[in-house]
């Protein structure tokens, strides 16, 4: 990880020019944070990023980069007395959200646990109150949440579209960040407001956004296309779909203060990515499949092993052929490892 | 008026930099932007600057340049879509308040100018119904208030102390900017909550800043002083002091997300500046005084003089020697310009 140490402003004017800056301008930290796979742009006052900019491709998404090998930290590049700490989000009712996903990353180590610095993340809702993981409490509750998924549905099947993405296109670059937007009162005034957390008042997020660019191939003549959303920091459910999050990407702008792909000339060069591609998040059936895959994966018991597989029958949910395939591979690893813990237990 | 168009921020890091990058990083727009005796650091989604730095000196607060000839009006260098417009504050129950006070800058038309650009404005209280304008609401109005003070007498004072060191110190550098603070609601939880004003969504401060660094002479050996003053973004009255709102520059730095004076070590080179000096504010008499000579001076009538003489006597106040003076020559102008007047009248 490298971080620009460049300040990057100064005064162009001569006039009265090193006097005004004698004893230097008041510094942000705002600068551009370059980390393996991963850019951000950090707020200081807030203790979230403002954006973080990925690139992603096919290949980016496979490997063997496990994410139960990565611990949430602080980023050791952003100064102490602005970083947020894991103090801040345990015990908040806030889970720490990335915003460059661990699973676009699992093509490398250092890459993917330099998403779980404390730059990359904002709090984010996990209680999911409503929808997929309300209604199914008694087999998905907060705590398995937390130790297989660790996400808010939500936001993985965003991710996880956005990852399918690859199989579409060469390239696809995108930029996630908080929001804290406006609402009107009943006295009919605007306001912003939002909780803070822990003792470094991490700001909490009214919104979340999210820039997909996606590129068919480096030698394809077709148009880029573009997409940006916003969707709330609540759950939102397998009611909905991607294309009621659009919005214009001038909105958002305006919204977060921010240009995004400012190569790219948005009235002209580009596609909207829900006429081109299909923005379809995963239905409740696929996405059950693919959370209880992820169990599958981690399971450290056979008794663990069959009580995820029964849970998922019991939703009325068929195993796929490649959760059946994962399950006797990972049946066959724990009934061995046992027998091995039998035997060494009789030796020893 | 000069911006710097330099991007400050390039990635150092070589793996796969050109590809993340290859559609440009998302643009803030926090670049400092240089006037002729100010410059600041905008923040594109509140439309408001985050610090404006100015340099004073004895020299600098003197001379013709005079508000009356300078209007408010969007910054040119700002993008129009994040650009602050007077429509947003025209009706909206928030003034105008400037960073860079006008005042510091008598000597320069330009300079002066330049500090009514909106990229140096915040929405300041100016209804200040409590304390001073409340006590004498017959005498002075909110329509006064507008036409002769423009600021809130809170903010003023603090304007008038900074002036006033001047006399004391040799160079005297100021940053100001506002802050959204968050405040602990009935529930324990801690929000941040603020108003946004105008189709821009113009953020309204909770509390304005100011840090004050002052240099005795180039030449002196003397510990540079240092204070640093969060206000409320409400009338705070006469009866409050300057020491009240001190706080400790890390505290600010934390609030704002931002490092002051990055080149001064804070912990050893300099003194407190309400040790040093007095950080008196100006109290009732003087400052009711003050607003009168800024009455005095822009009086177009014979009778709006008189009214305004007449209402200071009202309050029980002596006019001083100043006053008295600015008076009797203002009246001397006055009366000429009616016969001028007259003359003209019969001739035509």
């Amino acid at each position: 990880m490298a971080v620009s140490i460049l300040d990057c402003c100064f005064c162009q004017k001569p006039v009265e020019e090193s006097l005004l800056e004698q004893y230097g301008f008041p510094v942000a930290g705002t600068e551009t944070r370059c980390y393996t796979n991963h850019a951000l742009s950090y707020d200081q006052a807030k203790r979230v990023p403002k954006w973080v900019i990925e690139h992603i491709s096919k290949q980016k998404t496979l490997g063997n980069a496990d994410r139960r090998h990565c611990k949430f930290r602080p980023d050791p590049s952003i100064p102490l007395m602005f970083s947020a700490v894991n103090e801040d989000y345990i015990g908040s009712g806030w889970s720490r959200g990335h915003m460059a996903p661990a699973g676009d990353n699992k093509f490398s180590v250092q890459a993917m646990a330099e998403t779980f610095y404390l730059s990359n993340i904002v709090p984010q809702n996990y209680k999911n109150n409503a929808g997929f993981w309300n209604s199914s409490a008694q087999t998905f509750g907060t705590a398995d949440l937390e130790r297989s998924a660790q996400r808010p549905q939500d936001t993985l099947r965003m991710e996880m579209y956005c990852r399918e993405l690859t199989e579409r296109f060469e390239d696809v670059w995108i930029v996630s960040g908080p929001l804290t937007l406006p609402q009107t009162g009943d006295d009919g005034k605007k306001r912003v407001t939002y909780q803070v957390i822990g003792k470094g008042d991490v700001a909490v997020p009214s919104h979340l956004y999210k820039v997909i660019l996606a590129r068919r191939s480096r030698i394809s003549s077709e148009p880029l296309v573009l997409g940006a959303f916003v969707v709330p920091n609540d759950p939102i459910g397998f009611s909905h779909q991607l294309p009621e999050f659009q919005v214009h990407i001038e909105d958002l702008e305006k919204m977060s203060g921010l240009v995004f792909f400012p190569q790219v000339d948005k009235t002209k060069d580009v596609k909207n990515i829900c006429d081109v591609d299909t923005c379809k998040l995963m239905g409740f059936d696929e996405f059950t499949l693919y959370i209880t895959a992820r169990k599958v994966h981690s399971a450290r018991t056979l008794h663990r092993l069959e009580k995820v597989m029964s849970e998922l029958r019991e939703m009325g949910i068929e195993p796929d052929e490649y959760l059946v395939k994962l399950y006797k591979k990972k049946e066959e690893e724990l009934v061995q490892q046992k027998q091995m813990e039998a035997r060494e237990g009789r030796a020893g």
